[in-house]
């Protein structure tokens, strides 16, 4: 059974490099055994450490990203523990569940879902609550689209003595990140994403204040592969906690090379952004959120008079295109287009939104210009 | 940086034949969105069940193999059931930690470390005392190179009413597996044993008995990642709990097929591991298990006069082949030759069994002939 | 040492599908012995002869085009034969040297070298002048971005008992070819212009008249490698006259199914080709033909005030996209744009376009308007 | 159609590293204009002449083997030049022809068969008659397995003035090869022989006596495909005479940076031709030739009461071999076993020699012992 081939522009694994492919069939080794693959693994690891700014331990774990928010919360959470879950949207929304799975007494700190997190209204609820032992904070919330000024969130929460646990999945790569600047304590990213390599890993940055956590906990940690703390001295003992994706790593590697050689891309990104944006407002249609727009993801409210399902399937089908909708609330409200890493080039775009342009017309939406042409007047 | 290529003929992840890589390299998808890509990855589970045996649910989880074997513990086992624990070897005994780590109260039917349980005594030990919820047993003693008789097993556990978690990670593949004839409730496989695709999958086959006890938990499974509960109706939801790692499991699609046009692979391990045992018997070096020997890997005692590490670079770097030792107490006093998958054949073991016996030569080993040779007699 | 990925928009090798790089790494085997490659062989000159909508012989030889060119020219001409070289560019004209190396007596019928070949005008000559044993044509003349009527003046050679040969190399996958229709006797391609495959490989379509000079001839063919008569029985006697080049040929295999799955290649260069005119003409540059533009390549004569060599730099360094100048009388007077096979996409017009617009402004170039402006409003 | 995949172990294409196939995906360029690729086509040709032990000249043209030869052929005769053909094969008594095909008046030293060329009965036969322009040799006599002394033979020619051309394309790679020591002219390779690339490329090393001879002709070279001439300043003017295979040319790279790695690759040969020679003979077969063995064939006597047919069908279908016979006066008499590059190694053979051990043994062929076992005692 052979797969279809669209061009994927959705805000989720996206087209992946040949080369980072090429990258995967490496010869594999014995990476248990092989001393050169400890090397290797922690040679990545430095990579992502470029990526983020920072000097802190990076760890790559096998798993999607989930696996990486989830080991975050099993490691830092004790029973009983304060968790400020900071809310505005979905994922944020979702990350107190997580917290709760591992027994965190969760406050949320809600905000408008169609905003980024205000940051005085957050110092503002903090003067009044601040006695949490871990914050989550959601970096960029994919299904609305929104970017969230962890610049000025983590900084603060650092200042109350709180650590944060930053999902930045669908951020970095595309998204400025820097975490010793910002005091961000756990970063956690996926493969998939702006990185544009074949999902399957999550890595995580590691603050010693985080580390401090984990290492003075008063109950263990209530599981295994979701358990940082087993990871603590791999290098030194050359030890792995179980037998690593060796193909994954080789590429992920690669794709942190390729995005690394070139200084642009947080540019490239937001001046992508800005014009798929201009295109969309320009034409008479309507952005989800209100303010704090991401730039690796756009969100546009589904026009009246078409369903989300119809754009999706008549792109795919007239034009090889594959665009996203959302879910839970926002299910047939929205539609997406990704624009991370490999998917993030002006050509890419032009294309996807002129069949945008192309199947709205079908549905006889009016528009007060064409989308694709906006797009290429503001890039 | 680039790997060396040696032979790797550890019992870990083996060769992977270039198709399985290439089959990585496929165009990636939307796996959340590709109606295409839930079929694909319904039809990999199905040929999982073809190599099974069964007609039970079969799942592929984003992970490693003790990602499957947590996940079975963490979904089956609540706080305070009697969970059995069938222990004969470093692995089994490990078992007992998942269970416990959730909760289990688990008790240890322990065996001979050197043998395969027997099954006489499990069922004195059964008429005693046959109040679990739940038995885990190792399929295959990796560590150690020994076989447990799970068609005897497993039977056994289910006429007492004990659900089996089985891992038979470095089994599958390379033993014949009977799900369904043998009763067996939870089995799991890794990707990178004698499947040989690349590490970073696991797999289970969960039988309704197993779904019932996740269905009719008192209390919710403590964790996502680990949770096959919330797998129960990704097909007809089109769902998956997190965006799937595609290529891994093209690699592991191919990686089946493969196997699956082999009609012969179970005489071919066994074929294998018998004339392995003979030439390592035969020049006078003496195996580590008295009985129970495991088709996929042979443990041989590390003779007088010559350290594991010695042997172990000394292929490396003479021979450029990779064996491997163990760990815990059997650390330094065995080395592990892996006979599974892509590196079941005959040429492979001879290359690697003329290696063996230059090394050991070379440190003045006395042998009663040639290795090698006696294998070749044997084959 | 590694190579530089700049985006190849020139008229020669274009950018190759990973799934036709793919294609190349199969396994190899014994060309030489294998039953199944000489049926593999078979099948891709079935799928050429479907392209080529013909029923001729087709022949894939290892080697570039100029050798099929080559070939025939040796396989056809004897010492002494009048040939009839139909001459409207550097590429016609060259031809005629390949007759006269093999002792053709060539005769010219030359035309204006910015237009097409008049159909008029060749009846004209013919008129007064038919005695030639073979006719030699350039489909189109890749350095002038021309194509020539082919489905006129192959009927009009047959009709006066003139065989053709015909060099389609940079006109088949992008041009209709209607060999048997047409009365083409000897139709030559190459696996790099409009398949998309890697460069390596010619092929040739080969008539029943072709054959019957072949078989006739007085003297034998002068050499070996461009004897096509030494391929007359290959697949009855299952021999080769040289080892194939398998991995070229699987790719070649792959390509073509490319371009057979897209029913519309034709109409898609035609669209393309037409738009990139447009956006020349329209922002006030000027084509370099007068008439018979080619579908697959665009010639730009370059403006005053720039050299060709500073857009090519400029292109290549600023924008990372390759184009092309020509050489002979055409050298620095031209740019040339490919739009052939895989690069005939629109996304990949409108940002060649685009950084053509862009390096032009830098050395004030005065344009009308913006060239991938144009462009879009045509596509 | 897929490809079946055999364990190649004929004297033609052989097994090709994955490494080198995966060179061969590399991103392609447009090798008429990048100058990178100048340097990257200098650069093999480098390494060419690194394993040539050579400072002469180094061309790879697109073509087979033959096309080298022929190429040579082409370039170096004028019509009723005197050229002498040293033959002792089918191949090198074929060489005479291609000579006669450019118009060499070709005067045989026509030698034992099964035997390598007698240095005294040369010296004996020029002492008679050395009035010749070029002699051809062949250096490897494939299809009978023979080698011949190309360290002997050609300072002997070249104290006559003869220049010689040496088709040694099945012992570059196999075979030490030094072309400035011996006093070598022309020496042609291809890339599928003991380079192990995909077959597809010829190249040659040319000598200052060779390029005299061709710049000094009196009538031009007979073509224009197998013209060395034209190649003479393509470094110096950035031109090649067509556009270059690069796909095949980045896996010819990979493939001689993989021999050159291994430093003893004409022992290896060596050590593994002896072996499999000695199991041979002490098994109760017989060689064909008397004496100058080939390192990279071997040839092997179909012994009576079993048909080659038998032998090459028996083992690809029971053990998935394919080995190889020979042709014209060899036809159904030999059965030839390659152990070039990637397949010389002892596995394989061992591997190889099983099964003919066990084919023939199906046959009711008497054997004095195990042809495999003869193999591993002599390695």
């Amino acid at each position: 059974m052979i797969m279809r081939h669209p061009l994927i522009m959705t805000p989720g694994p996206t087209q992946v490099h040949e080369e980072v492919r090429r990258a995967m069939s490496i010869e594999p080794t014995n990476p248990d055994l092989d001393e050169n693959f400890f090397e290797f693994y922690k040679n990545t690891c430095n990579k992502i450490k470029r990526l983020l700014n920072t000097n802190n331990d990076v760890l790559i774990l096998d798993g999607e990203g989930i696996l990486g928010l989830e080991a975050a919360c099993a490691s830092l959470i004790e029973p009983g523990d304060r968790v400020l879950c900071i809310d505005n949207g979905i994922f944020g929304n979702g990350f107190g569940d997580f917290a709760k799975m591992y027994g965190g007494n969760v406050v949320y700190f809600k905000s408008d879902y169609k905003k980024s997190i205000d940051i005085k209204e957050l110092e503002e609820f903090l003067k009044e609550d601040s006695d949490f032992k871990v914050a989550t904070l959601v970096h960029c919330e994919t299904p609305a689209g929104i970017v969230n000024p962890v610049d000025e969130i983590c900084p603060l929460l650092k200042k109350y003595g709180i650590v944060s646990i930053i999902d930045s999945v669908s951020a970095i790569g595309g998204e400025l990140v820097k975490v010793d600047e910002w005091n961000m304590d756990i970063v956690l990213g996926g493969s998939q994403k702006c990185l544009s390599a074949p999902p399957g890993l999550t890595f995580l940055s590691i603050s010693d204040d985080a580390w401090n956590i984990i290492s003075n906990r008063k109950i263990p940690i209530a599981g295994f592969y979701c358990n940082i703390g087993v990871w603590k001295n791999w290098y030194e003992d050359k030890w792995f906690p179980y037998t690593q994706p060796i193909s994954d790593i080789y590429a992920l590697d690669c794709a942190i090379d390729r995005l690394l050689s070139k200084n642009d891309y947080v540019y490239r990104h937001k001046k992508i952004a800005n014009a798929v944006r201009m295109a969309i407002v320009n034409s008479g249609l309507s952005l989800y959120p209100l303010e704090g727009f991401s730039n690796t993801v756009t969100t546009i409210l589904v026009p009246e008079g078409v369903s989300y399902r119809n754009i999706y399937n008549d792109m795919l089908k007239d034009h090889n295109i594959m665009i996203a909708g959302a879910f839970d609330y926002l299910k047939d409200k929205v539609l997406r287009i990704g624009h991370m890493g490999e998917n993030c080039y002006e050509e890419k775009l032009y294309i996807t939104l002129k069949a945008l342009d192309s199947t709205l017309r079908k549905y006889n939406i009016k528009l007060k210009g064409e989308i694709h042409k906006y797009f290429i007047d503001e890039i």
